[in-house]
């Protein structure tokens, strides 16, 4: 099975894709989309829905995984956050693609075995339990990644 | 020139078209899309997305009006209107539809003369200005109708 986890964001978009086959969990890819805010918001919107799009295309995962929940001091960071999982939820329908969101308190349970841990434990960790060479990069890959990995190891909560 | 204003929401969308000849400004059509909470966010905002796609193919807008800032005490309903406008705007850019945004300021002084007035005010205005019989039903509706105003009477801010 593949799972194609997203944390979805306007400015950075982190992708990463995971292959389970029975209890092994094997990584597939990382990466980003990237816009500036030279660009308007609708191409911005566009531009990362063409590339999300491109992602499913090329690596035909059986499953999306994202965060769920979602914290911001400032209400327009929060309406334009909104904007780029919008598209990505639109591709992810198109698509018909199962998507499974979970908490951000998941995440780090099923990452770390602790539901607080902080972000850079997270990131650690999936160098570790994926046994790559180095920390994934950027953040937000890395990010992308570990809501694959909580998908791929999910139990009843 | 034809003026699509759109008040961008997950459970209700309204929308709003008006012609502009010279100083004369014609009322064509409002109304609502529509969603309800039993159906899962991805499918939500692909059937916002197809309907919108549709009334721009339906009324071949020149340019489309939205308002652009927005308070929200909560984040989750930030996130989600935020989910609905990005599919709004991903449809404009495809269709490559100038977008010219609004703030609630802008848009109260242009319908009202008063940047400050209330919603309700606003709603009444748009069946004066534009000759209604009633005032223009639902709310979302009356809205995007005033944005759509606010695009055809703009002057320099």
């Amino acid at each position: 099975m593949t799972i194609l986890g997203v944390d979805p964001g306007y400015g950075i978009l982190g992708y990463g894709v995971l292959e389970k086959n029975g209890n092994k969990i094997k990584h597939i890819t990382h990466g980003v989309i990237t816009t500036t805010k030279d660009i308007e918001m609708p191409d911005r919107l566009g531009y990362i829905y063409t590339e999300f799009v491109k992602l499913i295309d090329k690596y035909s995962p059986d499953v999306c995984a994202i965060e769920s929940l979602f914290f911001y001091n400032n209400s327009k960071t929060a309406i334009h956050v909104g904007e780029a999982r919008g598209v990505i939820l639109l591709a992810i329908s198109q698509k018909n693609i199962p998507l499974k969101e979970f908490t951000p308190y998941q995440v780090k349970n099923n990452v770390t075995g602790y539901g607080r841990a902080d972000k850079k434990q997270v990131q650690k960790m999936m160098k570790i339990l994926l046994a790559l060479d180095e920390v994934p990069k950027p953040d937000d890959a890395a990010d992308a990644l570990a809501v694959a990995w909580c998908y791929a190891v999910e139990k009843a909560y």
